[in-house]
């Protein structure tokens, strides 16, 4: 969508994904002012010695009332109270969006702060790292993912095209989605796999952890993750999660009684099916 | 150990861990002569082809009565079928040893086969791949990597030398272990990761899939495993694994319960835990 461009950006959080949007948002537009909103002095500073970013602020409010898209990149629980700061001083044609990884929680909040004709739209850029701050961002983070929107029904379409037009200049690949399928999708794929790399890295006793070869590092690399971004996370997507939690711990019941049970049948059945599926899933 | 040799080897299934010590091997020992025992000429000709071995069988009796050294390559549960055929002709001097996951079991069935002055000492080289079959083998596949060794109080100790300078010479980092506190170990760092990459490709429903980015890839990797072989490894260490599944389903319940009740503190602290842990592993 070589036609649209964007001016001013205020970008909320400057870490990993807030840095690197900044870095992007520079590269497709070199002539866009970006803002920096942050808690943190110093974290802004890095952001500013990186080049992500061409102002520092500590507060929303100012940036905002001069902007033409708002991208929030904070732990998604800190999303209301910058869309309380953000709502009364928003100009009439700007824009709001995010990167949290939960949607229902996001699109109710915005609804219930700027009304449903608030312009705002949900999105979730399906790219990150384990790597925490703007010191990991990349100007080509976002490149090559997929991202997902999640308007309603009575999100203006014009928001929801300024977005997809925005994640496609990334370099991403855009999906619309209803907020809903989208969080029981992720639980499934990503956040259930997330908490799993804390609960295996916990497993192992004592000196047990010195036999730990290249699997079960890959199985718990993701333990790594910044703890208050997925405490955000879990958090806004309760009943998705705890749903799928309860299946993996009935499939791990089921897979408990055919191992003590010895049904060396039905356990190598099992297994097929999962090799099958992943290499389904992999194209092969 | 390079005053070590070994002149006559027999390799008893030709898969990527078979295939991959008889690379090995001849890199090592480029005089060695290596016969090739399978169940399929095809696997065989395969092997044969790759340089892994120089002669092919389909029965263990005629190569081990020649031998220096038997490897074990096939999955564990065919060990007591192999042993009661080497038992009868192997040279008084020559020794088995074996490359499986689990020990105990193992350990068990030799001692009972080819009694406790038995000339062989378990071992588990702490390498591999998703990957199955001699074609994905590679001479350096054992290099860098862990072998642990479950001598007992009745093993020949120049068995258990003979099989540590073995290893030693492809590159391995050998450690001894009882055959019970490796099972535990392993149990832990590497069955049930395993397992639940499998469970966790199944837990995505319909097109959920659609959604899956590396993070997703990462945890389920090891579900491409070989079913054969991972069908073996959990039903020749039962009580290990299934106390590591109850341990896990418990740390399930438990981080249910806190999202379920919306305690951020305590769901912080644990993926805390887990990411210090990470770390420290690292050695970050």
């Amino acid at each position: 969508m070589s036609e649209w461009s964007v001016q001013h950006v205020t970008i909320v959080g400057v870490g990993l994904l807030g840095g690197s949007a900044g870095l992007a948002i520079r590269r497709h537009w070199p002539e866009a002012r970006i803002a920096g909103v942050g808690r943190r002095q110093a974290s802004l500073e890095g952001a500013l010695a990186l080049g992500a970013i061409d102002e520092m602020h500590l507060a929303v409010a100012t940036p905002a009332s001069q902007t033409d898209l708002v991208l929030l990149c904070t732990p998604v629980r800190a999303f209301r109270k910058m869309l309380e700061e953000i709502a009364p001083v928003l100009p009439e044609r700007a824009w709001v969006t995010d990167v949290g990884s939960t949607k229902a929680d996001v699109v109710a909040r915005a609804r219930e702060v700027l009304g449903e004709e608030g312009r705002f739209v949900g999105s979730h850029p399906m790219a990150g790292s384990e790597k925490k701050g703007a010191s990991f961002a990349r100007a080509d983070l976002y490149e090559g993912a997929t991202c997902v929107l999640t308007p309603c029904e009575y999100t203006p379409p014009d928001v929801t095209e300024a977005a997809e037009a925005f994640w496609d200049a990334l370099g991403m690949r855009c999906v619309r989605m209803d907020p809903g399928s989208h969080d029981r999708a992720v639980a499934r794929v990503s956040h259930v796999p997330h908490v799993l790399a804390t609960l295996l890295m916990l497993l192992p006793r004592d000196r047990e952890l010195d036999l730990a070869a290249t699997g079960f590092q890959g199985m718990t690399r993701l333990a790594e993750g910044d703890p208050e971004m997925w405490r955000d996370i879990l958090l806004t997507n309760v009943h998705p999660v705890c749903d799928a939690l309860n299946d993996l711990s009935a499939a791990i019941g089921t897979l408990r009684e055919l191992i003590r049970s010895g049904d060396a049948e039905a356990i190598e059945s099992l297994l097929l099916q999962g090799q099958r599926r992943k290499r389904e899933h992999n194209g092969e």
